[in-house]
């Protein structure tokens, strides 16, 4: 194992942590709050730990990664982001107990959105922005990770969908991949900015606007206020249900568009069976709703076009406690939570291009049945999967389906009823931030058993890599080379 | 489409049937029940349409059926016995209302044992034996179905293990292929014979006895008793538990079993994880509920072993309503409807070997991640499983919870609550019987919508015959070459 370059990168990656963790001070001046000497010491903490990491490895440093090594390397990334980033928290007393603490921060860069806060207003601003921006930052993190490091790894099928399927490419880490990453970056930035003068617009305030326009593009779900984007305007509700479409898009795609490259675009597999999701199950949920004949078609449409677009992206933002809608309503939604956004976006989950693949894989099977003697393939995007790649991408199912249940069981005998195991083990491992039953949309994660936020919070992080670069550390295939 | 030869194998399966059909009259004498009538005119109108479809069809008789075809005739065989099976019922006006009759047909040939009955006792004995002997039928169809059809067609992986494997070999109808089906059926029948004087042994009557050992050995469920199991003695529940084991083997190994193979036999993998699970489960809800302090501890472990044995073999008999169970006790029992039996036995539902293959294919998938250059490969009893296979068998796994989960959106949509509409369609899907909510141990179906009976029933059969010899008609491909 390189540990050297390892923790070099740490090192690297802390540097950069505690340069954003200096910006939420700006906002305690702003609001005369008191948090200023706690944020200032977990920067300075941090940056002293990054810099003694990245100096302390530079001498004999060999810049290669095996295999093993980057599973490690990025695994424990978002470990140790995750513990330096619990610091403001701690420093300014502002959440208590570290389980608590602990929970809120990797739910904030792993982009889940689960919150153990009741009462998210009371917090200083200060610390709401850290918190918003561990989001963003978790966002960011995703796209390299997509663009340059998953498909390396092959995890998860990433290898899979090359440049002329979702514009993901498998190559070594090179000058290219790196400009691929900062294009990526740049769009994320840039749509980033673009949200916040329309959030204005409806009505937020600049510092509402920047925390929402933070969480949106990271599929993130974390807001400022305790009714979520329910406490805005209907001009809000409709932006915002926008950029969480643009957020749970492959981000590739948006580079195409830009390009001009549409036909690209519009004819990806995966981007036409998204909307089609989005547009069918909005509208069955709106018709659900609407017959019980309690409110008008707008606000109905509204409010299921909302939850629908929220919890497919990933995003878990709400404009209403959708549990208090009839049973079909809500199951769509909590099935929902099993599709995920695309590849290639900063939303979660199993991924819309995994269905198509397992969807077209059943067709394969069908075609063999009728036609033993032919060849029959699979094509996404007009490109070939073979068996190999087919099979270790439902594999992936397999696999996610497995730790869903093994979460649940894990979470029924840590004493939750069987609605709520399942409801927080489907979101949290599935990046969506509220489930069903006492951690609906309404509610929040603080009543849970420290031992079950420690677990959600675990499959927090297997769920935003991908399962298999978290669970192949666990496998005691990966230790066998260094015993 | 050689409908001819289709015609003339319904024929033949009715003229068995209408045989089959004669024998509750016996019990009709024993007990004076006005059944007489009723029984025997449907036995009559059976083997009139049996006859009339056997000879109608023999002029210029073409024995040849295509792949197609015979996915139309496994499918529709199921379709036509439940329909003739009917009869007994209406003509003797012993349950009322067609959803129902249907209902209670179909769980009885696909040996599902759901029943719609909130009075199973007053019913006519001989009805009851009819009831009884509908699912030891099913349980000869399903083994020469697993013996001579499925690994021919390809369904659902069973061509994937060859004799080596599992003793089911993958080639044409052969003379050799029938006296294997006649092996089989002699160990089921000697079975069910051997079990008789077991329970009488245990104070069970003749009558029960010999109802029990049909249903015991079809891996069915259908009792005569409202308890179920639990109406008889602890020596009747463990030796029940015991033939629900042998029930839920693959026949083959007991083929071998007899003529002294044992290594065969005990190295068989899907074996060795079917009893395991057995094991482990046993204990872990045996802990569970010892824990709640109320029930001595053989009374504990024999509850839970029959239980679990049962739902894992998906025969679906009771002696305890396991609801009231603490949560994780049957949470681990719904998640064994899952699982199912093993293949070449009677029991249905997704398999053991199925889920070894997938476990096996998340392992290859981390060799694979951990070892990108060299070949690694799935083995099962010794025998490479290439990726194709893998894949086609993975391939039922996504189908099976494809199929289970809109089942439970239809009948969530048909007004039933969640638990129980995921409890009724992972039972009857699964060929288990009772489920949880309001269809669970202690309940029946009798409840459901009418419309909700028939998704079930289709369910039922869908699940029977692994998914796709049904699912198949209902593509566009399969009829492209009829148009
Ligand atoms: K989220
Ligand atoms: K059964």
């Amino acid at each position: 194992m390189n540990i050297r370059f390892i923790i070099n990168i740490f090192g690297r990656v802390l540097i950069l942590l505690g340069l954003f963790m200096l910006t939420p001070i700006i906002w305690a001046f702003v609001y005369g709050e008191d948090t200023v000497g706690g944020i200032l010491a977990s920067s300075l903490i941090t940056l002293a730990a990054g810099t003694f990491m990245y100096f302390g490895s530079l001498i004999n440093l060999r810049k290669e990664l095996g295999l093993r090594d980057s599973y490690f390397t990025v695994t424990f990334t978002w470990v140790v982001i995750s513990l330096f980033g619990m610091l403001p928290y701690i420093f300014t007393g502002s959440i208590e107990g570290l389980p608590n603490v602990y929970f809120e921060t990797v739910s904030g860069f792993t982009t889940t959105g689960s919150t153990i806060l009741t009462d998210i207003e009371s917090l200083p601003k200060s610390i709401l922005f850290w918190r918003s921006l561990s989001q963003w930052i978790g966002g960011m993190g995703i796209i390299v990770l997509v663009v340059a490091i998953l498909p390396l790894l092959r995890i998860g099928g990433y290898n899979l969908f090359k440049s002329e399927a979702s514009g993901i490419s498998y190559e070594k880490l090179t000058p290219k991949t790196a400009s691929t990453a900062k294009r990526l970056w740049g769009i994320y930035v840039a749509l980033t900015i673009i949200l916040i003068p329309l959030l204005l617009i409806g009505g937020m305030s600049f510092f509402d606007s920047l925390n929402h326009a933070f969480t949106v593009m990271a599929a993130g779900g974390f807001s400022t206020k305790d009714a979520s984007i329910g406490a805005f305007s209907p001009f809000v509700q409709y932006v915002v249900i926008l950029f969480m479409l643009l957020a749970g898009m492959n981000f590739y795609l948006h580079y195409h568009f830009i390009k001009g490259r549409f036909k690209r675009v519009f004819s990806n597999i995966e981007l036409k069976t998204y909307l089609s999701i989005v547009g069918i199950v909005t509208i069955a949920i709106t018709i659900a709703v609407y017959l019980e004949g309690t409110y008008n078609l707008e606000y109905v449409i509204r409010k299921s076009f909302f939850q629908v677009t929220s919890i497919l992206t990933t995003s878990g933002f709400a404009t209403y406690d959708y549990l208090l809608w009839p049973t079909p309503a809500w199951t769509l939604l909590f099935l929902l939570m099993f599709v995920g956004a695309c590849v290639g976006s900063t939303g979660g989950g199993i991924k819309v291009i995994r269905h198509v693949v397992s969807f077209r894989s059943v067709v394969l099977h069908f075609k063999r049945m009728l036609h033993p003697n032919s060849v029959s393939l699979l094509k996404i995007n007009g490109e070939v999967i073979d068996d190999e790649k087919v099979s270790s991408l439902i594999t992936f199912l397999v696999l996610y389906l497995f730790t869903f249940i093994s979460g649940s069981i894990i979470m029924v005998f840590l004493g939750l009823d069987t609605f709520t195991a399942v409801g927080a083990v489907a979101a949290n491992l599935g990046g969506v931030g509220p489930g069903i039953g006492t951690v609906g949309p309404a509610a929040n994660y603080h009543h849970i058993h420290d031992a079950g936020k420690i677990v959600l919070s675990f499959l927090m992080i297997i769920g935003r890599l991908e399962l298999t670069t978290v669970i192949i550390l666990f496998t005691s295939m990966f230790w066998d080379k260094y015993r």
